[in-house]
């Protein structure tokens, strides 16, 4: 009997938190069964294993660990280029060794849905083609919260990544996400390193219609965090600074 | 001081339940702070009122509602076409008029997260046109949690929603999804009506290419749900019917 590729979702709080401010509850965003089955597991694959220890740190003290953090076996995903999808894929394989001998490991990213709009795809897709059962867990992940509290057009959507940071290509790329979400009647998505938030605002609103509607959220299920949809004549009325060490989605929708 | 819009999250185990089998247990997909928040609301507007009652007694088993289930003010958004975004909105400020005068709202939908492939952006959206705060909970998205387990591409997807049901022409969105997802590198999202669920399966086998990669998810996160992905030459040597009263999610990403 082999054992299961159970992914995990991770809080949205990664790298937003200043020294000394309070880590926020896990029970806000996780459901308790989600803790508990994290709780039992020995294995870990992860996108970075500190990070992962500091998550079953906080799964710890709700729900005690099978066994000292030190004891559990927690390896790394090879790290793939940012914001874009590996090919061809390495072989994964031996991270699955615990599986097919009979063991459940636990897949999770720095924040969010393993797989989706971070690395952990491949492991995945390792899995299924071994056969092994794959069981992904309900969690919080911020398109989908963005795309939610945007209220542009939740029946056709795509998130796109990255980006290109050079001027004229990114213009060049708005441009064409403009056209498409025009003619497929599609939300499109994207996100952007914290740091580089504002000089994405901006571009958007040097680029975009008049008449698109934007939204951005910044810091879901974060204190503080907001969401804001308006069209681009109205975003240009404001002098909007996005944080520059917050998380943001960014989603725009062609009149 | 104006009351928030607040998306409550649902499970997705809607219409699976089978006469006499016990409902999953509310913890398994939601967080204990999502479960807490949806107790203490009096004001709610939902794609279905019985359905949305149904969830609040699995809530008031959990946390007790602020109020007896016959005194919350429970009202329904008008009902759309299936399947596609309507256009123009109707005037839905109405039911927004308790957060206007300072009472917290909670939206939900049948299953998943309002609005996402379902009711409710409308809503959100005429909330942003009147500067209401629009909060989203964490909670089950069977579209993400689908995607998760595809092991496809994460780093750009697209849900498209339902396809056509005559065989011509859904045979030509295949392929123009087929397409699309070649050319844009994107895994391409769509669902169907769950007793349709086979002939759908049998359309992509028939219509896309051997080389294209195939994910079905079905019933996620209810027992007995499951995630597989091959590529179609593969899902073509199996004869898989799928449940007819259990929803899925087909992602295809081409090579």
């Amino acid at each position: 009997m082999s054992g299961r590729l159970i992914l995990v979702p991770n809080t949205l709080d990664l790298g937003t938190l200043r020294a000394g401010s309070a880590l926020p509850d896990l029970r806000g965003v996780l459901p308790q069964g989600v803790i508990e089955t994290a709780a039992r597991l020995r294995h870990w694959v992860c996108e970075d294993a500190k990070v992962t220890r500091a998550f079953l740190k906080r799964v710890d003290a709700l729900v005690p660990l099978l066994a000292p953090l030190q004891a559990l076996d927690i390896r790394e995903l090879p790290r793939p280029p940012k914001g874009r999808a590996t090919d061809p894929a390495p072989d994964l394989r031996p991270l699955l060794a615990p599986a097919t001998a009979g063991a459940d490991i636990g897949l999770i990213s720095d924040a969010g849905l393993p797989g989706v709009a971070d690395p952990g795809a491949q492991l995945v897709a390792a899995a299924h083609a071994l056969g092994l059962t794959v069981l992904p867990l309900a969690g919080p992940s911020s398109l989908l919260l963005a795309l939610a509290a945007s209220g542009l057009n939740g029946q056709s959507f795509a998130f796109v990544g990255y980006v290109p940071q050079e001027a004229t290509a990114q213009a060049r790329r708005l441009r064409e996400l403009e056209t498409l979400s025009r003619q497929l009647a599609q939300t499109q998505l994207m996100i952007e390193t914290p740091y580089r938030n504002t000089a994405l605002l901006r571009a958007l609103l040097d680029v975009l219609a008049p008449t698109t509607r934007l939204s951005i959220s910044c810091g879901l299920t974060l204190a503080g965090g907001w969401s804001r949809t308006a069209n681009v004549a109205q975003w240009r009325q404001q002098a909007v600074e996005l944080p520059a060490d917050v998380p943001a989605v960014f989603a725009l929708q062609a009149a």
